[in-house]
């Protein structure tokens, strides 16, 4: 993203399906990026800035149902634009590199996807609302199947899942793989390899971004 | 408001700047149609369902410039889908009268006058997620300055008012009856009158548009 005032920073978004690997794969890109020297703040959504972890407070707990699928969208746009505000505007304004884990991809995927067919509804509160897209998304892509047993591994919940449903996982899978194909910002890497070489991939891939900016 | 179903309520709104008396009388309003024989429903925003009264303290806690004019917007947008939904479409659809203290307008004027020129921006968001405007919308009109000695008088705190600031509550005044121009569900009522006066003249107008459509 390039600021009116000629400083600009590099905005990178990690996306894709639960157990998928982004969470920790973000972490360690944060990692390697600043012990090349980089300026880097590493953020999450829903939350990153102290008004939008309120608002995901108040979206995640109490009964799944409180909200409708448009009241949830409102309310995480709400959360997405004190983030872009108060932490990743400034950043990128001050020249660093934001990585944040989830960000509208997210929306339009889980929202767009899951409770009924919101997707349009979900872009077009984006533009109106938000604007902005990542420089760069990182696509973890990985089979469902996969993805679950591993967030089973470490302690997820199995009704969180169920409630979701190996089905929907795959639709959305599936919707990630299109957004890649249809947005150019998009940059999807198998999760299905060591984290190790998932994260020397991801890395080539970044650095080849800021060699091709300098 | 008809639904498809051919059920239908009456959905009225009170609007107009602090200290007009607008809340008065949407509970007066109330009870005669009660007496009358009427099944009302009485509610207000920011608030008026479970969920939204949750966003309302979200909202109205804590430092007043913690949330910009654009994640304001947004918050008050997902208090009214919630209010909507669980409140206002289920009793229209049961075939009640719906009286809200303050609806949509009191967004377009508060946030669309007071904090930057948003008002394009909150129409858009309205018809993006909220759609549905009032049957009738009464204006209770009143100059500022004796709204203000009214407000304080019953011991509203003058900071807030000087907050806005006397200038403010000129333009919004001057917005609800541009609104009133534009919009054929408005009426303005006079409100520098007692208030039996103003229930009164309400009443009548009510009255004749349940007759009109009986």
């Amino acid at each position: 993203m390039t600021d009116s005032d000629g400083q600009h920073g590099l905005f990178i978004s990690f996306e894709g399906i639960d157990g998928s690997g982004k969470s920790t794969q973000a972490k360690r890109l944060a990692q390697s990026l600043r012990d090349a020297g980089h300026d880097v703040v590493l953020t999450r959504e829903p939350g990153g800035s102290e008004g939008a972890e309120l608002i995901r407070k108040l979206v995640l707990e109490g009964d799944p149902d409180r909200w409708s699928a448009e009241t949830e969208i409102l309310l995480f746009t709400a959360a997405r634009r004190d983030h872009l505000e108060k932490l990743i505007r400034p950043a990128l304004a001050a020249g660093q590199i934001v990585i944040t884990d989830r960000f509208a991809d997210s929306t339009r995927m889980y929202q767009g996807l899951s409770r009924g067919d919101l997707r349009a509804q979900v872009d077009a509160l984006h533009d109106l609302m938000i604007e902005i897209e990542p420089d760069l998304t990182v696509i973890v892509d990985l089979d469902p199947a996969t993805g679950l047993a591993r967030a089973l591994g470490r302690g997820g919940t199995e009704e969180r899942f169920e409630g979701f449903g190996e089905d929907l996982q795959r639709r959305m899978r599936a919707g990630f793989l299109a957004l890649a194909e249809a947005e150019p910002r998009c940059t999807v890497v198998s999760g299905d390899r060591s984290p190790d070489e998932v994260a020397a991939d991801i890395l080539s891939r970044v650095a080849a971004r800021l060699e091709q900016r300098a």
